[in-house]
C-alpha cells in the first residue's frame, strides 16, 4: 500500500519544531542577537546538551544564524534569520488564533 | 529561579500538534467528513489505537467533531471544527513558507 505519508511540508516544519524549546528559542530571539548564556537565562529549565542540539538543529534549518566575532575569548551570537522571523511571526499568528480559541471555549463553558 | 516557560499559547498549540500524526489528521480532513477506516486509508501507517488517542485529543481540542449518526449499526463521522479549519490554513501557510525556503535553500546550495 502506498505510504501516503509523504514529505509534507507542514509535518516537515512541525519535525523541525517539535520538542519544548525549539519554537520557545525563536521566540527568546526575536529581540535580537543573544548569547549562550543568555537563553540559558530565558529558558531555566533547559540543559546545557539540549540548547547546544536544539540550537545547531535550528542553524542547520536555516532559522538561525550563529556569529562567531575573534575576540580574546571568541565571542558567540545567535540571532533570527530571515527565515527565522518569518517561520516565527506565522508561528505567532497559529498561538494568537490558539489564545482566542482558548478564551471563547472557556467563555463558552463558564 | 522563576520558571519563565509560561502557558505560551505558541508552545500550547504545538503540544497539541505534537507527533507525527496530528496535523496530517487535520489536513486529510479538509475537504469534508470521513470515517474512522476513512483516516486509516489515508494514513496507512498510524495503528488504531494511536487514531483513536489522535481523534480523542483533536476533538477535546475543539478541532474535530465527532457526530454518531443513529442507524443500526451507528455511524459515525469526524470533520473539522471552525477553528480546525483556521488552524489548519496557518499551518499550511506555515509549510507554504517552510517549502519555499526549501527550495530557495535547495537552489543556494546547488
Amino acid at each position: 500500500m502506498k505510504d501516503v505519508v509523504t514529505a509534507c511540508p507542514v509535518e516537515d516544519v512541525m519535525r523541525v519544531l517539535r520538542g519544548r524549546w525549539r519554537s520557545l528559542l525563536l521566540y527568546y530571539l526575536v529581540n535580537g542577537p543573544k548569547r549562550f548564556s543568555d537563553l540559558q537565562r530565558d529558558l531555566p529549565g533547559i540543559s546545557q546538551r539540549m540548547l547546544t542540539l536544539d540550537l545547531r538543529e535550528l542553524e542547520a534549518e536555516g532559522l538561525v544564524a550563529r556569529t562567531v566575532y575573534p575576540e580574546a575569548p571568541p565571542r558567540v551570537e545567535y540571532a533570527l534569520t530571515d527565515d527565522g522571523e518569518r517561520i516565527l511571526g506565522l508561528l505567532n499568528a497559529l498561538g494568537d488564533h490558539w489564545a482566542d480559541m482558548r478564551a471563547r471555549r472557556k467563555a463558552m463553558a463558564a
